[in-house]
């Protein structure tokens, strides 16, 4: 693949670059796709599909996928990729598991992904209940929803025989949510088995078609650790305290003016420290998370969030006893996602268009902080889509779905519409 | 002996009620008692029973009493007590264990007690580590220490033939430490087989003679968990967060002014909650220690904490978005030691000064939190006296007991002195 590829490579640049409008009409091509009946026959295995893809959804919600922790999650999935008949499928170094759908040869790679892993530590309940049409578990839409539609997707091009230019890799990987800090991409990317080779990326999230993210939300992530000489909570009392130097620092933080646009936000999302009743903390830890759709925006935000913390330690140190030591405190960037965009007239963003509106979608351009950040950072043409469920309480433990069959079977025909036409399906 | 008690409750009384100076010499008691025959015979037992205390302690210290956890070193104790010679050893339905040396009759019922529990959770490496005269462990001071003196006590009151007026209960207790909240007090003075019984109470602590505890530091102590409807740390920017409500109110609590005298203190000895860094935590949880020498200074502290909470929550759904939910706060009371005093001119607390002096030692009284705090609360005459080894390090993975032969020898001898004078010992 990757030989043909090489050679190739005049063509496939020609197929994903922009061109005049003139001459190349996206929705003409939109509209001649879903009117076909090759296409109505791939809308048809959707359909077909929509009771395994809930169950297959059931299954892997309820195998838990922490961050780090996706193997289990990872695995069942290849076996998964596999059953759907990919060639090749296989686990990086990282974790990513993947398979290929070979095109006809001389097209680009476009990989497609959902990511595998959730938000939820281990031990959480994710056992899936079910009321009405609702299915509630953590994790149940952000991002598992995704992974058995592009298991459909595959079922769908076998079913209507479609044969495409390109090469498509199917994934589920790792490390997207915070913790993971795109660690899955970064390989996938940089050092895998397809590095250097992919031409254009598709990550599909949970939600309705027509929700184009091609602004890649950049972050900035900090642990902050204060730490103090601790001692007995009675015995030493009046001596520095970490928790109240952090205290502080969150105070502040919780303070600060943030543009509404360019989107910019803030969180302090974990605070521990402390280790009885009765002593005062030798260490407290904060971590922070800081996004903006502008780098300009993100770099002014974190370094107010840094000049924060000097003036927290100094005030805790000044209101009590730095007799057996000061409040120190140590920074650690424990995650940094590059800005990114890819240009609206790029082609992967005009048949996401298309096909959506051609669906009967209305599109909203957005920004987002998913695995799309790392190939834009890198000017990879890539874009997060909807896959179809639309999910609520993302990252809480109420998260839950709603089935809604019609609407999400054509959110899915949208996808994979926008697909078809990138890896110029005959 | 509850009877015989109850018909000499008029002598008894005398006894442990403090008479005017003229009337009683404590002075000329304790150097008597000192100089007698019979006390060197108790003295020479001690001594010759130097090196199975030290075996004991390390027994003792090698089988393992988290808090709620003591049963296994609490059988170990019961079977020392027994082979010890006392009557009616027995474990009461909160773990304590507990053997009678019954007096000749007439007398009053003194408790001695150390307690069994150490500040250690389970899994902790008890292995005791001896370099030199040095003999560290977890937990090998406070307090295991003071158990196996006591056995000592008793070998050597029989040795020396000594009977006593009182009846003695020697005990090895639970729940002294923070998570215990004096559990075992609570039960073995409200509920036990000597619940109401008992008419003076010795708690032994690791420390030499002299350090006389006849205050009990009163606290009061929570856990405070603030919840909020969490979600995504972008996706939900805006929303109320529990980590802000929490540090308002840390850096309100952390302004409290208390006064140096009587001694009063505040800490915040634990932080914790959130699950991921782009999450809005559902709750965070602190963990507060407030202790006060006076009972109404420590009432007038729980109350300035106590109304900071709404405000840290009011304040907190003012500056962010409650669409999804709002922050509220839990309070949950995790510890209630009552202040307590005995008069220093107590007969209990003079009788341990004069003793504690005529062996040469410097007096210090003090306030502490310990056992004694119950029966204090309760109007028994009770302090807490050092059994004699002098540990460092205490509630440290790094505990550590300095073996000074001669020295622990004297302390333990003024303990012992201390408890024949209150006991009316021929």
């Amino acid at each position: 693949m990757a030989r043909a590829w090489g050679v190739a490579a005049g063509l496939a640049a020609l197929a994903l670059a922009p061109l005049p409008a003139e001459a190349q009409d996206y929705d003409i091509e939109a509209s001649r796709l879903l009117a076909s009946p090759r296409f109505e026959a791939a809308r048809q295995s959707l359909a077909a599909d929509y009771d395994t893809i809930v169950a297959d959804l059931i299954t892997l919600t309820e195998i838990e996928a922490p961050p780090f922790k996706e193997a289990r999650r990872a695995a069942a999935y290849a076996q998964m990729l596999k059953a759907a008949g990919l060639e090749n499928v296989q686990t990086d170094a990282q974790g990513n598991v993947m398979g290929l759908r070979k095109g006809s040869g001389g097209g680009p790679l476009i990989a497609v992904a959902a990511h595998l892993d959730t938000v939820f530590p281990e031990g959480t309940d994710v056992t899936v209940k079910r009321e009405g049409n609702r299915l509630a578990a953590p994790g149940i839409g952000d991002d598992t929803s995704s992974l058995p539609v592009l298991l459909a997707f595959i079922r769908a091009m076998d079913k209507a025989g479609y044969t495409t230019r390109a090469d498509i890799l199917f994934l589920g990987d790792v490390g997207e949510e915070g913790p993971g800090n795109l660690r899955g991409m970064r390989h996938l990317f940089n050092e895998g088995p397809y590095a250097g080779k992919i031409d254009a990326f598709i990550s599909f999230e949970p939600g309705k078609a027509g929700r184009i993210t091609h602004g890649g939300i950049g972050s900035r992530r900090y642990t902050v650790t204060f730490k103090g000489p601790g001692g007995h909570s009675y015995g030493a009392f009046g001596l520095v305290n970490p928790a109240y130097a952090m205290s502080d620092a969150i105070t502040q933080f919780a303070r600060m003016q943030v543009p509404a646009s360019p989107k910019t936000t803030y969180s302090v999302g974990i605070v521990e420290g402390g280790t009885s009743v009765n002593s005062i903390p030798f260490a407290t830890t904060m971590t922070v998370d800081m996004r903006s759709e502008s780098a300009e925006e993100l770099a002014k935000e974190e370094a107010a969030f840094l000049a924060i913390l000097p003036g927290a330690a100094a005030r805790e140190n000044a209101a009590r006893s730095t007799k057996q030591g000061e409040i120190t405190y140590e920074t650690t960037l424990i995650g940094d996602r590059p800005v990114g965009l890819t240009a609206r007239s790029a082609p992967i963003v005009e048949y996401a268009r298309a096909s959506s509106e051609a669906m009967g979608f209305q599109v909203h351009y957005g920004s987002s902080s998913t695995d799309s950040n790392l190939p834009m950072s890198l000017g990879i043409p890539a874009v997060t889509l909807g896959s179809g469920f639309t999910t609520h309480r993302a990252h809480s433990l109420d998260e839950y779905l709603e089935l809604d069959r019609e609407n999400d079977l054509a959110s899915m025909s949208a996808g994979l519409a926008t697909l078809l036409l990138l890896a110029k399906a005959d």
